[in-house]
């Protein structure tokens, strides 16, 4: 298995940023995101006035130089996700959304902040019966009944699947526009509040009914980091970093708005940058070891 | 007199993304440098490839563009040195080197790093035989003989200014090219190393000789940080901050080189950008008392 020097997760300002400067240093790279880079810049249609180097930017047109900037200095983006990252002592091992594992020997975590709190009962369920991948976890609940709260219309496919395998499929979509699918999922519009049960999830509640299930499968577009990095240390739902942008650890960093406010382009950027040169030091020591 | 909201010094990249943020949260500022904005940046003349936003850009290119943007935002800079930053309480007293003083609420320092070191006995002597401003020390060393340590050519018309004043005047020159007085001052092409005196400075002692002076004026492009702000917080070089680019003072905000490494044009403007939001939030503190 190809082990990448670098892993960069999300393709905002942060993640791209890390990918120059990686490449600038001759690291091998791969950068999880997506081609459109960020959802969040392409919707922002008034000018970005405090940007330096672009003035009076649109997201559109900044997302539109940036990608440019990328084809020239030759790097791809890789659109698929990364569910979660495991720290195996010299290395780091990202389990894809496919199920598939990918290894890398640093890691740069840039896949911007999620808005909101998890669910309550999220946090105490997961693994028993909370579940963020279900091309992971749908063979657990083979003819079973199981809930899918969807943050996009991408999570679709994957509620899709579930209804393939499941005996029954509830979809929460928390966006607007009409879910299609080719197997039996019933939309549900209704706000998810608490996931409940004893050991084992047994329901969803939402803001009008409770739905007995045995998963609720939460797709959202990024996930919370402490929950992306099993022993990640988190504060005020951002990854606690240093000037550096070193977590508490070894060899993973941050950068951009999953490390912390403000939210705006050009700090991440910022980051990013400092986040590669960080892990470029970091491989230079690895290779004395 | 004027108070600005934000006096931000310097106009590196770090400066000048905090003066566009400033601007743009609608801050009185005043952004003191030079209009070739940065040395550094104007003689770097192989291609930058990891300034996001900006392909692979030549120094020149970079500074042209971030000019460009600046007149488009209405922001000018001031052509002013400012050679020591007070905390007075609710503002900060900045002493200019034409001996005046201007005013604000709050400080962003972004004036780069000083290579090197403090000589020997500079900070010794500080006050009592060094000095970092000849427009408001000559007076003291009238008919006497003094120093003058010259960073780049800028600080002639200094040295001019106290061969006028002064009965002698010695001139090191730290760069190449030949100093030219209209006023009686010897250039010494030789490397100054330590500070001497008793109580006061008595000589400066070079690679090669000893010079009796009653004064050593040390005229560097950019001061270290401890020298410019009494009372700031300073740690291997740079300024001690948060990753809100908070110093010790309380609205006192460092970005850029100044305030650590790595010395790279993307992350000096994030953090300028950061320092300026940092701002806002103390003048919204400040307005509320």
């Amino acid at each position: 298995m190809t082990r990448y020097d670098i892993a960069i997760i999300g393709s905002g300002p942060a993640g791209l940023s890390a990918a120059l400067t990686a490449k600038v240093r001759n690291k091998s790279i791969v950068l999880f995101g997506n081609k459109e880079l960020s959802n969040k810049m392409q919707v922002v249609d008034h000018p970005i006035l405090n940007y330096l180097g672009l003035p009076s930017v649109t997201g559109k047109n900044m997302a539109a130089a940036f990608t440019k900037q990328l084809e020239e200095m030759d790097i791809a983006i890789t659109e698929r996700k990364v569910t979660s990252v495991y720290a195996m002592g010299d290395y780091y091992a990202l389990q894809m959304d496919d199920n598939t594992m990918e290894e890398a020997s640093s890691v740069i975590l840039a896949s911007g902040v999620v808005a909101g709190k998890p669910y309550p009962g999220e946090q105490k369920f997961l693994g028993r019966g909370v579940s963020y991948c279900a091309t992971c976890d749908a063979p657990l609940y083979k003819g079973k009944t199981v809930a899918v709260i969807g943050g996009s219309s991408k999570e679709e496919e994957e509620a899709d699947f579930l209804g393939e395998v499941c005996g029954k499929v509830y979809y929460f979509p928390l966006y607007k526009g009409e879910p299609e699918f080719r197997n039996p999922v019933e939309v549900v519009r209704e706000k998810p509040v608490e996931i409940i049960g004893g050991m084992k999830t047994s329901a969803l509640k939402t803001d009008q009914n409770e739905y007995a299930v045995d998963c609720v499968f939460i797709l959202r577009e990024a996930q919370f980091p402490g929950q992306l990095v099993p022993g990640l240390e988190v504060e005020n739902n951002a990854v606690k970093v240093d000037l550096q942008m070193r977590t508490n650890l070894p060899g993973l960093f941050a950068a951009g708005d999953i490390a912390g406010q403000p939210y705006q382009y050009i700090k991440a950027a910022g980051q990013g940058n400092v986040a590669a040169l960080s892990a470029v030091s970091y491989l230079a020591e690895l290779n004395r070891k």
